[in-house]
């Protein structure tokens, strides 16, 4: 399994979206990630389509959508055409997530499902096959800059154990306060895939840290 | 009353929203109307507070701020802080009105209300004199591009009576569909502010349709 590396566009500067994009599209990085945040589900209101659209249209790399709404049902069809490859949706969100996910594949996309910083791994068990990918939220989802939860670690490891024998293939992704001080740390745990927003945009040269944190990747797999 | 031209952020380039701004400021232009939509009020996510910082950072001109959100009040302090020198709320979804704008001019800035088209101005009756604004709203709110709803002229002239004697001083603002085809109209019927969004950045110079629509503007005030 390859390691993957989502800059946030969360972080990235909004007066000028087509530089940071471009800046993306040169680098390492294997995905953009990008919150969509309604201050209904979580207390902030982010960004939706016209956003969404503006990002596809220079962005070279898969859109990882990290849906932060309540009824996210009503919108997957506009993220798949807005450009979405994944359409992650939460847990906490979602009373027919058996339903939800099926519409997202039916979509033409990746389905993932988030889980809170309270919500255990465990409640995944019945729909851990149906899903490419599952993130572990590592902050309260809301706000970039956030300090990332240690407990973290212990919830990517039990998701790790109970996907080998349900859904090996799933990809686990973790997003809130990752960076070069805690990855080598995610990667061990058994984490496939990195949401960084500050760590990269907040960086003296973005791309210098995006390829670092590929690097360390790299030297982990290789020790 | 002079009247005022506001291009909706909602139609400019979100690619490069620092580009569209600065021709907004070098136009004739008066305020940026910025149109924030939940997915739960209306039925289209648009953007929130970080393309507010962003447009804040640039913007040489005041930022008229539209909530199509749900529960308003818990975000007003947040859309003062970034920027907000008009803060207009929905009728319909603010159970407790009076509260929501009497908190707004507790954050420093002028309380609006919008009514969507199917919202009889007379509801406004017991509110209209702590207001600042008054925002008829000339299609169903949630997207851009849309035909204008003619009863709106109806809805103008009853306002505009109704504040003559209430609160001369308050701005009617028309929002949806709005161009040089019925501003003529609009300023006849009594409405001092509009906003235009596909009208000014569809067209092929938005600096010269900006200038034509203050010109209008002028030679009607003066025949």
């Amino acid at each position: 399994m390859k390691h993957l590396i989502a800059p946030s566009v969360l972080s990235a500067d909004f007066a000028n979206l087509q530089r940071d994009i471009e800046m993306v599209n040169s680098s390492e990085a294997d995905w953009f990630h990008v919150d969509v945040m309604d201050g209904v589900f979580v207390p902030n209101i982010s960004f939706g389509f016209p956003v969404m659209e503006a990002i596809k249209k220079y962005a070279a790399k898969p859109l990882d959508v990290h849906l932060m709404i309540v009824s996210p049902d009503q919108y997957i069809e506009r993220f798949a055409a807005a450009g979405a490859s994944v359409i992650t949706v939460h847990y906490e969100a979602c009373t027919h997530l058996h339903r939800t996910v099926q519409a997202i594949h039916a979509a033409g996309c990746k389905a993932g499902v988030a889980i809170n910083p309270h919500t255990p791994v465990v409640l995944l068990k019945d729909i851990l096959a149906d899903l490419d990918l599952v993130l572990v939220m590592s902050v309260n989802p809301g706000f970039g800059g956030q300090k990332f939860i240690p407990n973290t670690l212990n919830k990517v490891r039990e998701l790790k154990a109970m996907a080998s024998t349900i859904n090996p293939d799933v990809i686990i992704e973790v997003d809130g306060g990752v960076g070069i001080q805690n990855l080598g740390d995610l990667i061990r745990a058994g984490a496939d895939a990195f949401v960084a927003g500050n760590a990269i945009f907040g960086a003296p040269s973005p791309t210098a840290m995006i390829s670092e944190l590929k690097q360390l990747d790299a030297q982990l797999k290789s020790s």
